[in-house]
Formats: structure tokens, sequence, C-alpha cells
């Protein structure tokens, strides 16, 4: 209830990531009650899971409590709870428990997950990466691999647990492959007796003929010699076509291939939350792009609706010009906080026809290793050490957000300084039972 | 092989925890091939856990990689297993895979875990706090209780929900009990928005007349006073006869209480790893105590066997005056020392019998939330504030062993002065399905 007895406008936020905080922060001043919504408690920094899967960083240091996030924003509440159908006609959105939360104005951004492009069967043999729950799987599956093969005496088996295959060649896959190959020939250097841990396999298997697709093609060309340079082995144009326990197979310009691995992680494919396709069936008449994102109007609306926003990774927005806007965080963000504008302004009675959202881009970059990187801006490249500076400073600034920063930075500086990486446990139920940590069932955790 | 070609003699130690690693280091120099096997990959310092299952430490800051900390030591190797047998007439331990392996020295040091008294149904009810996965499981239940509690509209059921029971006043749980309720008054404070945190009821119930029985009576007091007045319902003499999903059932000198909980913590019983039933058998003529710790003779060895040792947690020893010695990290690291010693003195040829292990005892200690704690250290005895610094140094030094403790004591400072418990993040397999996080299934993680 607002001062003056009538109901106050209420705006219900799906998801706390960053298309989802930001609006709802961007409302923090404005004569509204708003409602987050995420199955989660926290918010997470995506960006640096990869560190997380590779022992670099614990899980606390790369999420905060959305709560928490929130606390001092007096019109907003945050309430875990799980998304599973819209009434639009009722104006309500319908939880798994069966409560139905009110709204006047809804903000979808629920993100995306990763696709298997038709083959969910391999999901579990090649878990990806969006997760804390992934992260801790993915550091259980590595980890594993190099115990399991301490205690390997047939050379073949020992080679095919040592090797990991990484699909997709984007920026996660590369930082992947990077952080993995550090793991073996620097943090791990003096704990095996049986074999030496740089005899690792890092293999970085990307459909396109180059890696960091979406880059300029001299940074793409710089990063993939910066790989192999550390001894990462680098296959562009090779699709994966299978996926076994023991092995993948890959097709290549010369023919198939097949790999003897036991560790598989996938970077490769981005599908929008199921939510999308509920919310454009809801509306009616809305189309989704082939990855499942809401085809959204240049104000973030969906449909005929003026109510409903979808922003962030679930959504299909465009440049001026046509072209799709990348599935990115700044792209979120910005979205966030353009609704959350968009929203305060219709508040302040102001109802004429919005300006359409302008994505600025500030550019993009990819670490690879502990001290290099790529990065791109408007017409300047930068490459190495620069750029990874770049890419930390970046990072650090936005991680200032949490109230943890001073400690991801040490973390960060310690790991760097030492080539550790202090947060390599195997946990989760699975890691109790050491026999064969693959098939076991669930990991996660720690 | 040692250079003259002979085969080294061969020492295994099962267990990586306080005995099974400073056993280990003890033989750094020793003319000996060791060989460390856990079924995790981390040592873990127990006496933090408290901090991870309040949110207050990640669990990388208080686990290190084993294979890490015996790195530089060129004679000992960790191999990741279960061991699920013992072969004393062919000396070789056998593994959960089929694996045996072979030894000359056997020392085991598995330690223990939470028993429930005949009530072995409690245990998904109540759980205890003894592994990485404990500790998350207990955080993902107590954040998850708030959580919940923040979308619960009837009074009553919100009431159940923040009504939380630790069961055993021993240091665990009166620190579990100091540590929710600091959560509760200060972390939580201005993080929800249908209730006041601060109403959230820490119940502790100890079935001895005091807290903290081994401690002197002066401490046990100043413990209840300072939980009593941070608002911690403290019941002596009182004990479980019932856990249920919704209620505990406890009965007091003055009849038998109901307290409506969704939240029950188990810091009550403890029983001894099921390896010294199998060790016992297999020496023969071996008694355990009541709950199941191996008795074993005064130079740590057990039955007639002189080169089986058994120390720690899963081992019955004494005092000189034949008290039985208490299950507390310093027994534990002062036998595993003096094992390494003992076998170290038998390579360089001494064979006369060795002394009788003594334990020097530097006293105990517990805290009692965020600055304060009580301790003992032969006729003295301290308590509050001096107390925690005492306990707070004596922690860090330990700590000093990881690598991470500089970030350890920083996350420490930093907690303390801002209140704030970074780390509270609910993960897990079940955290992603929130209407019952309870009735889920199991969590683990993060």
């Amino acid at each position: 209830m607002a001062e003056d007895g009538k109901p106050r406008h209420r705006v219900v936020i799906v998801g706390g990531g960053f298309g989802g905080l930001l609006a709802a922060q961007g409302l923090r001043k404005a004569p509204c009650d708003v409602t987050v919504i995420d199955r989660r408690n926290f918010h997470l920094f995506q960006p640096l899971l990869y560190q997380v899967a590779t022992g670099g960083l614990s899980p606390a240091n790369i999420a905060a409590p959305l709560r928490s996030m929130l606390r001092r924003q007096k019109n907003t509440r945050v309430i875990l709870g799980e998304v599973v159908g819209f009434d639009l006609a009722a104006k309500t959105v319908q939880l798994k428990d069966g409560e139905r939360v009110p709204f006047d104005t809804l903000v979808l951004a629920t993100g995306a997950t990763h696709a298997y492009f038709g083959h969910d069967e391999w999901a579990e043999l090649a878990p990806g990466l969006k997760s804390i729950e992934d992260a801790t799987e993915i550091r259980r599956r590595v980890l594993s691999a190099f115990e399991r093969a301490e205690r390997e005496p047939d050379p073949a088996a020992r080679q095919r647990l040592l090797t990991f295959v990484i699909v997709g060649g984007g920026p996660t896959g590369v930082e992947m492959a990077g952080a993995i190959r550090e793991l073996a020939t620097q943090t791990l250097k003096n704990d095996f007796r049986a074999f030496d841990p740089a005899s690792a396999r890092i293999v970085l298997v990307e459909g396109h003929e180059r890696l960091l697709p979406p880059f300029h093609e001299k940074l793409s060309r710089k990063a993939k010699s910066a790989l192999l340079r550390m001894g990462v082995l680098v296959m562009n144009s090779a699709v994966v076509t299978d996926v076994e326990p023991d092995h993948v197979l890959v097709k290549t310009s010369s023919g198939a291939e097949r790999i003897d691995t036991e560790t598989v992680i996938w970077a490769a494919g981005v599908r929008a939350s199921d939510l999308g396709k509920l919310i454009a069936d809801a509306v009616g008449g809305v189309e989704l792009d082939r990855a499942g994102r809401v085809m959204i109007n240049p104000d973030c609306t969906v449909g005929g609706r003026s109510d409903v926003f979808v922003v962030g990774d679930m959504a299909h927005g465009k440049y001026a010009d046509g072209r799709q806007l990348p599935g990115v965080a700044p792209v979120a963000m910005q979205q966030g906080e353009y609704v959350a504008k968009l929203i305060a302004r219709r508040l302040a009675g102001d109802v004429s026809p919005a300006e359409s959202f302008r994505y600025w881009d500030k550019g993009m970059m990819a670490t690879i290793g502990a001290a290099k990187a790529v990065a791109q801006s408007g017409g300047m490249r930068i490459s190495g050490f620069v750029a990874w500076l770049v890419w930390l400073f970046i990072h650090i600034l936005y991680l200032a957000r949490f109230e943890n920063r001073v400690l991801v930075l040490w973390q960060w500086f310690f790991n760097w300084v030492t080539r550790n990486r202090a947060a390599r446990l195997i946990t989760g139920e699975a890691a109790t039972r050491p026999a064969d940590p693959r098939r076991d069932g669930k990991g996660s955790a720690g």
C-alpha cells in the first residue's frame, strides 16, 4: 500500500541473474513494490564459473545471496520459488507449489541452459557449465580423472583418463581448455607419483574454422596460437558426432577421428529457459528462435503486451541494423536497466512510446590461461598480458557489487603468484565412493 | 626399492585426517615408502566445519588437497580409495575396487562418525556434522528454513520453520547454537520482509545437567549464560526421545516437551569408523568399547601385532591413570607423531620396547558466537573475548599448515567486522527444487 491508500504498482521479476538483478536495482527508488523470484538464493557471476570448475575459486567467491544484495532496497522482496506458468488474464505468475504471485508488470530474465543439438543423452557424459552444481561436478570429474590415473597400471587406460575433451571453442571452451591445461602443468606438477600431469591431453573441439568465432580473425588466431603454445590440442572445423563413456567421435574435414577419453565438457550450445515458450504461448503470436529465445519488441516487451518484458539470454533482441544481439552479460544488464527506467518513467506518468533499447557494445574478451587474454572493443583489439589486465579489471569491477570482492581479488592474486588452486576438492555424494567416480551418480558441492 | 636394491619398508596409512596426516609427515625422512589411502582427496579441518554449516567459510577454506600437502615428501604417495578389508597373513589392505595394497607396517586413522544411539532412522531428519557434505547439507537446511518462512503465511508454521533444535551440548553443539543465533540476529538482520529473523528460536538440548560436560563447571556456567544472553534456549538434563519431520520430543526432569521444528542438527553421539571392528576381528582377541573404538596398547599397537597401529578417534587410548583419552584433534595428532617416531626408530634398528604414548593435554576450548569462548588448560580457565583470541590464534596456527591460511584469516576478520557470512549459498540438487527442500532428497555442495 502506498501512503495515500492506493495499492502500489507491483513489478514481478523472475530470475536474479544479470538482467533481473539490474532491473530490480533500477527500480529501487520507483514508487512500486518489487518481487524478485528465483529458484536459487544467490546471484551467480557466471563468467567465472570456469574458475570454480577448475578449483581456482570457491562457489561463494562468485555468488552472493540475492537477498543480501537487495536488503537495503525496502520496496523489494525476494522469494525462493520456481515459476511454472503465467495467467496473463488474471495477471499472476504461478509457482510450482501452487502459489500465485500477482503482478502489474512482469519482467522475465531466467537466462539459458546448455543445448546438445538433439542429443540430450550426451548430457550425463558431457556436463555443461551453467550452475554452481555444474561447476563442482566438472571439478569432481576432472580431479577424479587424475586420481584414477594415479592408480591405473595400464598405460592406454591411463592416457584415456588423462585426456580431456572440451566441446566448443567460444569463450567458455577456450577458458576451460586453458585452465585445465594449467591445472595439469602447474598446479598438479608435483602431486602424482605414477605419471607426469603434464602428459595430460586437453583437446578443444570447435565446429567453426576458427576459435572464438564472433571475435576478430586476428584475435582468433592469437587465441589459438596461445593455446597451442600451452600444449592444448585445438581441432577446428570439427564436429562431435558421438559421445560415449570411454570416447568421443569427431568428424573433421579429413575424416572421422576417435578420441579416447572419460572426461568431456560441453561448452557448445545454448538453449533459452523453458519459460520462454510458456510466455510466448501465454501472450500468443510470439515467435521463438531456434534456440528457444523469445523474439522481443524493440522496447523488450513481448507481442502486444506492454506489461510483459523479456530480457537477457532468454530474449532474442536486435541491433539497430537487425543483427541479433549476443548472449552475453552486458546485454542482459543493459536490458535490465533499460526496462527498469521504462517502468519508472511510466509510473511517473509518462506513457509516451519508449525509445528502443540500444545495446552499447563495450566489446568482448576471453582469457587464455593465467595471464593472457584477447579483447576487442570497437576497432581496438588487444591480446596477451595487457588484455588480461583489462579482463581482470573489468571482472573485479563487477565483482565489486559483491561483498566479498577483496577476497576474490586476493584469492586470484594468490593463485596467480603460487600457481595454486586451493579449491580443488572432490565433493558430492559420489566422491565418497571413489571406485568409479564417473558412473556412481551425481556429484555436486563444495 | 632402496638404493642398495633391498625392497624398502612399506608403511600404509589409512585415513588422511589429523592422525594419518601427522603420521605421514613424521615419516618424511624415514627410509620407507609411505602410502596414504583416503576416500577423499583432501584433509579436512573438522573443528571449523560449523563455520561452513553456517555460511561463514567456504569448504575450501578448511580443506586442503592431501596430495598437495604431501607433494614435497618424495617417499610418500597418496591414493584415493576405500579400504574394505585386511589380510594380516598376506599383509595387505584390500580396497573396494579389488586392489590389494601390501604393507609392512599399517597405521589406521579413519576417525569417527555420528551415532544416533540406536535410532539410525533419525539420521535423515537430524544430520550430524562430520563431513563437508554434512556441513553444506546443514547450511542448506538452515538457510532454506528462513527462505520458506518468508513465504509462509501461517504464523504457527512460520515459527516452526524458524525453530532450530541442536541436540548435544558439547563444543560442536555450543558452537552451532551460537553461530545460528548470530546468523539470525546479525547476518540476516535486514534480509526478510515477512518476519524479523531475530524471532528465530535456537534450542540447545543437552542430556547432562550442564553444557560442555568435560570442561570445568565454572566454564560450563559461563558458556550457558553467554548463550542465554545471546538468546539461545538451553535445555539441560534433557533427552531427545523422538525426532519427526515437524517436531522433536524431549524428556526433561519436569516431564516431556514437544518442540515444533523442521530443522534438527545432531551433535550428540560419536561412533568409531567401521574399520575398527574389521581390524579388531582380523587381529583377533581385540575389544571395542561401546562407541566401537579399538582398545589399543599403550604404544598404539593392537593386540599382539607390533605392525598394526590405530590412532585418533577410532582408538580407545588411555591416560597414565587409566582414564580414557578424549576424542579430540590434539590426541590424534600426537598419536600420529608418536607412531611415526616409533616406526622411524625401528627402521633405524632400535627394536627395544617403546615408551608408552603420553598425551600432552594442552587443554580444550569452545567458541560461543563471534567473539567469545571458554578455554581451560591445566588449572587455568579463561572465558570471554580473551579466550576467543586464544582460540583464534591456535586455530590460525594450525590452519597455517594449509596454503590458504591468509585467506581464512581474512575471511574471518571480514565476517567479524561486517557480521556477514559470505558463503551462505543453498546448493545441491534439491536446492533447485525449492518447494519443500527438506523432503526433496539429498543436498550437498558449494
